[in-house]
C-alpha cells in the first residue's frame, strides 16, 4: 500500500522543474530558438513518439537500448518515444521537405526521454534543441554552425565557454593512406580515443610515430595545430587538418574569447560523423552543453546528403547559467478596480490579486512573497 | 519490407509541424505563458512520464484508458505518459509546494499524448497550457481565472470568442433541496445534459417543471439568467445561480464583446467540477479552445483544497488564428564580412548566408525563398 507521499515520488531521473527555474529554462530555450531563427533556421516540431523503425534508422540505431517503446493500438505497430531529435529532423528533410531548396536550415526544440541516465547526464528527460544545415558539404557550413552555437550560447548568458574540436575520421584516413592493416588501425584508433600512451608505445613504423604525435597534440588548439602541421600525412588526412586549422583561425578572429582545444584522435560518440566534430563545455559545469558536427543524413536511403548541425542539452546548459532572476511581483488588494491592473503589467510588474479582503494589505503581500504593494494609486516597495 | 517512404509515415493522429506553423505555435504558447506570468502565475514543468498511480489519482482516473504505459526498468514499476497536465500540477501543489502560501498560482505548458484521438480532437499529441489557482474557494477566483483565459486568448489574436458557462452541480443541488429520489435525479440530470425534451415531459411535480425551464434556459446568457431568476429554487441552488449571474455581469462590464452562453444542465466531462464550469470557443473553429472550472484538488488525500483553473488546447487554438506570418529573410552572399550580419539581424531580418559563391546572387536568394538581398552594403527587396 502506497502512502500519499510515496505516490507522489517521481521515478529516478525525472523531476518537476518549479517556478523561476521552469520559466528560466523556457525563456532560455526561446532565446536559443530566436538565435537560430535569426540566421534563417526554420523550426520543425516532430512528434514525441513515432514508429520504432523510423526512430532507429541511420544514426538512430545506436539509441535502441535507450528507447521506451509503446504499442500503437491504431496500427498494431511498435512506436518509440524519441531519445534524440536529430534523426527526426533528417526524416522530415527526406520526406516532407524533400523538394525544398538546399541547403535546408532547420531548427528544433523538444523533450527527449531515455530509459537510463548516464553519470554525466543523470536526467532521463531533458530538452534538446539545435539546428541542422542539410544539403551542403561546404567548409562554410562548419563555420556557420560552430559560430551559431557560440552565438546562441553567448546570447543566453553562458560564460567561460570552451570548444573541443575533433576529427573522428582522421586516424582512419591516415591509416588508409599509409596502407596500415585493419588490426593495427583498430589498435591505434582505440588507443588514441582512450588516450592510452602505453598501448601506442608498442606500435611500430611511421604510424606509431604519427599516433604518438597525435596523442601529444590533444589540448590547446595552437599547440595541437603546430604538431599536426609538422606531421607528414597522406593527402586526405592533410586536407582534414588544414580544414581544422582554418576553422580555428576564423574562430580566433570572430570569437577571440573562446577557449579552443583539439582532440584529433577522439571518435567515441562521433561514430556517424564524417568531418569536424565539436563539443561545447562551460568551465566548471558537469557534462557537455552541446555537440555537433557533420554526418551523412539519410545515408541508408540512397539519397544521402551532408548535414552539419549541433544539439544543445538544456540540463547541462541551465547548470552553466546564473540563478534565475526573481520576478517583480506586486500585490493588488481585493476590491481594486480591475482597470488599474493592466497599466501595472505594462510597466513590467506581475500583478497578484487579493481574492478576499485582508486586514493588513502589506502583511498579506509579504505573506504571498510579493515585492511591491499597490495601494492608494501608488507602488510601494516592500522590504 | 518497408520502403523508405513507408518508413517515414507517422502513426495516425501524430504529425510534424513545420516552419512557420511550428514557430507560430511556439510563439503563441510563449505569449499565453506571458499572460499567465503577468498575473502572478509561476511556471511548473512536470515530467512527461511518471508513475501510473500518480497520474491516475483523483480526476486522473478517467484518463486510464487513454494512457500509454511503459515499464520503468529502474523501479520495476509502471509509468504512464501524461494525457493531461492538471493532475500533475495538483500533485506538485500537494507535495513540493505543500508549504507555499495559498492561494498558489501555477501555470504550465507541455505536450500530452493520448492513445486515441476524438472526433473533435483527432490529434493524439498536442500542447496543453493553462493555470491553476489553488487554495481559494472565493468568488473572485472565478472572475480572475475566467478573465485570465479571456485576456490570454485575446492577446494571441483569437477573435470572435464565445464562452459557455455551466453549473454541473446545479441539478443535483436542486434535487437534493427538493428531496427528489435518486432515480428521478439521475433521469433529470441525464436528460438535461443530453437536452432530451421528450424524456423531461414525463417527469412530474415541481422538479419536472424546473427541469423543463432549465432546458429552455440553455442559450444566450441574458435569457438564461432571466429564466433562472424566475425559478423557485432551494437555497444552495439559488446561490449557485446568483454566483453565475454575478460572473456574467462582471464579464459584460470587462469583456463586452464576448458572446456568453449558459448551459445550466450540462455536466458531461465536468464530473469532477464543484462550481461554475466554463468553455471557450471561437466562431467557426472545431473543438473547444479550452475549458476550466473549479474542482477539489487532491480530494482523496484528506488535504483537499479548492482549485480553479483552465486548460487551453493548442491544436484547436491554432485553428482559430490567422495564418502564420512569413519572416523577413535576407540573403547574404558568400564572402560577405561576418561583421555585416549582426546589424541586419538587429533590424529584424533573418540572415541566410550563401555557403558557396553564386553566379547570380539575386537568383540564388529567390531560389532559397529569401525576400531581400544584401549586396554592396544595401538591402534590396526581391519581388
Amino acid at each position: 500500500m502506497l502512502e500519499p507521499n510515496d505516490k507522489a515520488l517521481l521515478p529516478e531521473g525525472l523531476h518537476d522543474t518549479l517556478a523561476n527555474d521552469a520559466e528560466y529554462e523556457a525563456v532560455t530555450v526561446n532565446r536559443l530558438l530566436d538565435s537560430f531563427a535569426a540566421q534563417g533556421y526554420a523550426r520543425v516540431e516532430p512528434p514525441l513518439v513515432e514508429f520504432e523503425e523510423s526512430l532507429l534508422s541511420g544514426p538512430g540505431a545506436a539509441q535502441s537500448r535507450h528507447m521506451f517503446r509503446v504499442m500503437d493500438p491504431a496500427s498494431q505497430r511498435m512506436m518509440g518515444v524519441r531519445t534524440d531529435i536529430t534523426g527526426q529532423v533528417a526524416r522530415i528533410a527526406r520526406t516532407r521537405l524533400k523538394n525544398s531548396p538546399r541547403p535546408l536550415r532547420l531548427s528544433y526544440a523538444g523533450q527527449v526521454l531515455r530509459i537510463k541516465g548516464t553519470m554525466l547526464r543523470p536526467e532521463r528527460q531533458f530538452v534538446q534543441t539545435g539546428v541542422e544545415l542539410i544539403g551542403s558539404d561546404s567548409f562554410q557550413a562548419y563555420v556557420e554552425v560552430i559560430l551559431l552555437a557560440h552565438d546562441a550560447l553567448t546570447s543566453v548568458g553562458v560564460g567561460d565557454l570552451s570548444l573541443d574540436l575533433s576529427l573522428p575520421l582522421l586516424v582512419p584516413a591516415i591509416c588508409d593512406g599509409l596502407a596500415i592493416d585493419e588490426e593495427t588501425t583498430r589498435i591505434v584508433r582505440e588507443a588514441l580515443n582512450a588516450r592510452d600512451v602505453g598501448e601506442l608505445e608498442n606500435v611500430e613504423g611511421a604510424i606509431g610515430e604519427i599516433a604518438r604525435q597525435l596523442l601529444s597534440a590533444a589540448g590547446r588548439a595552437d599547440k595541437a595545430l603546430d604538431i599536426l602541421d609538422g606531421l607528414k600525412l597522406p593527402e586526405q588526412a592533410r586536407n582534414m587538418c588544414d580544414e581544422l586549422a582554418q576553422v580555428v583561425s576564423i574562430l580566433a578572429d570572430v570569437a577571440p574569447g573562446l577557449h579552443v582545444t583539439v582532440d584529433p584522435g577522439e571518435y567515441q560518440g562521433l561514430e556517424f560523423q564524417t568531418g569536424i566534430g565539436f563539443t561545447y563545455f562551460a568551465k566548471g559545469v558537469r557534462g557537455e552543453l552541446g555537440r555537433g558536427g557533420r554526418y551523412e543524413a539519410n545515408a541508408e536511403m540512397d539519397q544521402g546528403e551532408a548535414a552539419t548541425g549541433f544539439s544543445l542539452y538544456l540540463d547541462s546548459l541551465m547548470r552553466a547559467l546564473p540563478e534565475a532572476p526573481a520576478p517583480e511581483t506586486i500585490y493588488v488588494p481585493f476590491g481594486t478596480d480591475l482597470a488599474e491592473l493592466p497599466p501595472l503589467r505594462e510597466q513590467g510588474y506581475r500583478t497578484v490579486q487579493g481574492l478576499e479582503p485582508a486586514n493588513d494589505a502589506g502583511a498579506e503581500a509579504r505573506r504571498l512573497g510579493c515585492r511591491h504593494l499597490w495601494q492608494n494609486g501608488k507602488i510601494s516597495p516592500l522590504g
